[in-house]
């Protein structure tokens, strides 16, 4: 039996089943980031994610854009909990041939965009490897009741996406902007119920959510944002790596939010029972159950 | 130009020159963990190592003792800074035709390891790879007072050895016990100036902690413990991944310590002035410089 046959949330099921955490441990695998107890009114928060050349990137790339990613990736992480990057360590696996050029510019990839959010790069490894090889964790910090999972949207929230979604491929996925800033205006104003970066595809994330909460959705097709570079409203729905933040507040959040940010944050869709499912209105308002596909790793 | 031109440590130090910290980072990269502010009476560590299929580890090693060896190696650096592993983030990068008994058997090396010492695997990532990858963050914490660094050395300490040296990667190298036990037991107990952990090499390690304390040192070929595995002394001075302790205390520390624990701590020689560089005294009390080789990635 192969790992391809139990598939990439399969094995996460099986890793998840196994793991036991003393009472330190707020949130384990399976959100965004972990969260353990720090002080009395902060939480530490937890994430890593690694990129490898060939299935993430290739050679062809700007290497200064490859280093920025594998930062911006878990930058993106620690900003779907509500919470401040802090520290991050870098593990670098390099082919012994490499050019000093390119490594310089992985290096200067995630130093900028480390100086930019001011995350102190503090350590790391150095690894000979075939192919080029990027992990880097970061941990972060966020007060106790800023703290946002997946798990807690509600009956009636409002569903909102922070930017146009799609066409990522195009470029985005490589130089997009975390939206930290943006998460640190929601959760120092509002109070959200749940929420989630979109890295797999807003069907595929939103359904994170969906069950996580066990709750249900309705998202409107004339309210999804849909990015210049995508092809049309599948790649808007399906195409992983936009990186916006997908989030859900109550209704009465909801008109504050939209009140406060009209153009920053869009209004996609509403949380319904988990009977309901995933369901799709159109332009004509007719529903259709959408398919849950978008990226996995095997 | 490529990076083996320059080398992992000009790689690393090229890397070190262009990093900025905040305030609250008190070591950044360079030593066995980075440390960070955290509480009044702790401090934080972090740490991470990366393991390759092919560069760390072939396909016939037993998945458990690969998983076991990458949050092994991350357990000895926080217990070479004196501190506690509390949390660890593991990556893992898997081609997609892995057998799953394979994938279970490197999680079932992690997992058992993580309890054996108490620490928390509290998330991590999934990914596609063409080789099996293994990343391992460990978030420690350290009292104050405990922290010991490799800068610290002071002439006259004696320098010490937690268990025999040579012979590694007979076995001990992927199923070696990560001395965290010892180094709770040395800074619960007394005041260590120097600490760090071998693994490439007792004389490049120990020139480390050298470098880092612009010191010099003397050590003596008849008080070197070397394994039964060893092919001799050169294996004991130069063979990397031994990840025992070596570590140095004043003469009166020293003292304490070997009065206690006989067994357990070696003393193999002691600190000098940094002219004096690193010489082996040998059987015959005859001295000589010792040349630094020991593991490099490139």
């Amino acid at each position: 039996m192969l790992i391809k046959d139990i598939g990439e949330f399969g094995l996460i099921q099986r890793i998840k089943k196994q793991i036991k955490f003393d009472s330190s441990v707020i949130v384990g695998p399976g959100d965004d980031c972990a969260v353990v107890e720090f002080s009395k009114k902060e939480y530490l928060l937890f994430t890593c994610d690694m990129l490898i050349e060939g299935i993430d990137f290739t050679r062809k790339v700007d290497p200064r854009l490859i280093g920025r990613k594998a930062l911006a990736v878990s930058l993106s992480d620690i900003a779907a909990c509500g919470g401040k990057p802090r520290y991050a360590l870098v593990s670098l696996g390099l082919p012994k041939r490499t050019s000093l050029k390119i490594a310089d510019g992985i290096i200067k990839g995630i130093l900028d965009l480390a100086e930019e959010f001011k995350v102190n790069i503090v350590g790391g490894d150095l690894s000979r490897a075939d192919k080029i090889t990027l992990d880097v964790s970061v941990t972060g910090v966020v007060k106790k009741p800023q703290l946002v999972l997946r798990s807690g949207a509600k009956k009636g929230d409002v569903i909102f996406v922070s930017g146009p979604l799609g066409g990522s491929l195009k470029g985005k996925h490589l130089d997009f902007t975390p939206r930290v800033k943006e998460a640190e205006i929601l959760v120092n104003n509002f109070k959200l119920n749940s929420m989630i970066d979109i890295s797999d595809g807003l069907v595929q994330d939103l359904n994170h959510i969906l069950e996580s909460s066990s709750a249900g959705a309705v998202i409107y097709e004339e309210l999804i944002p849909i990015s210049k570079e995508a092809s049309g409203l599948d790649d808007a729905l399906y195409s992983g790596e936009d990186f916006e933040l997908l989030f859900t507040a109550s209704s009465q959040e909801a008109k504050k939010i939209f009140y406060r940010y009209p153009q920053q944050f869009n209004p996609i869709g509403e949380i319904m029972p988990e009977k309901f499912g995933l369901r799709l209105m159109d332009r004509k308002k007719k529903g259709r159950k959408l398919p849950l596909k978008g990226f996995i790793h095997f």
